[in-house]
């Protein structure tokens, strides 16, 4: 039924305002500070992903490796990742994610450093490889 | 006099982070925790829209289906939609939009789980169908 | 100096997710809850700017007149336009901004109906007019 | 390893929300209220950027200078700009962003004033310069 949706996103999507809140407030892990990642594969394909995180004064990590089924969605906290590294707390990164299918992304923050949370999401900025 | 007005948008759009909290804090309906997608509907047409759900660990849902008329906005909070099925709480999604006239689409999420809300907002991400 | 930098933006903008929080928390006119269109005009024309607001289930309004000077910018408070009439409160609605000259429009909401103030912003979403 | 990402980005990018809220609640420096720019150098090449500030009353501010070396980012707190001069807290502006070297821009508010923060962010608008 959803065969003729086509193919939407790009294969290339960059993430620039990244840093995991270093402290929460509240139950886990609903209200744990994270950013995440949430893609959706909605191709006819599986999905191969990696991501890079880029840091202000050291090489790019990774990649981090994900998959995401043909008509899958994946959201990732980036908190989560641990091979090959995990991604310092209340540090300053921005992201790459390449995937064999075209994806599309969201950056989402949710910062619980006080009692009350804070939100911020924004689609991510692809790379037009038309 | 707004017929000079281009008809501007796409006729798919994506959102990448679907999420509606599971609970609220304060007076219904307008403290209840959601998710919505704003849609604009400026073309001189009618515009058919079918919404379908993406899951991590199942078949798509929809399509949900919703008309705007020309010129004419519709505001959907995805709490709502029960037909063919509801959406679940507390549940990561992804959504792709398709309508038969050209919309605008953005997505916005009040989350009132504590007791003063939090507020995110992006325009979805947009099939660039020239 | 700044002659060297390109007009940048588009003369046609949209705005999915309109809504002025009907009540406020706080000292005005900084915690007034309020919808913004916050306009760069970074071309060397002046712009000529009309805004129209379209509802679910009347004909559009406007056009609200702006203009603004080259090199200048203006962050116009929904709330704050009267003529040729008032936007309602808590009421949906979308935007559509046309201009004579090259903008960027970015929309932001502060909400503090609760005591705490929440925000949202999303750069608007563009006409590809090339 | 990551030589085989794209050069990822545009050369031009535009902010049109730029406000650094004039007080702040809570231990600096990290809930100090701010605006801030959050930059991503994917390419192989040093980014020499130029960052000018628009006003609504008076002629743009800058170039406020910044460089980031390959694989790298900076995320920059307007606040903390002063060079050619400060940009004024509780004052209305927008930016124009311009590299060497493809980046990209995201825009992120954090806005302590009341005793529990709030944020905001969107990827910033791109000039299309290809």
């Amino acid at each position: 039924m959803t065969s003729e949706v086509p193919a939407i996103g790009s294969t290339v999507w960059a993430v620039g305002d990244g840093w995991i809140p270093p402290t929460s407030t509240g139950p886990a892990p609903e209200m744990i500070s994270h950013d995440s990642i949430c893609i959706l594969n909605a191709s006819q394909q599986h999905a191969d992903i990696e991501v890079y995180a880029y840091f202000q004064d050291r090489d790019p990590a990774g990649p981090f490796r994900l998959g995401i089924g043909a008509e899958r969605i994946h959201h990732q906290r980036l908190n989560d990742l641990s091979e090959p590294e995990e991604i310092p707390r209340g540090t300053d990164y921005s992201l790459v994610i390449r995937s064999s299918a075209p994806i599309v992304v969201q950056h989402t923050r949710l910062d619980s450093r006080q009692a009350e949370n804070a939100l911020m999401s924004t689609i991510a900025y692809p790379l037009n490889n038309a």
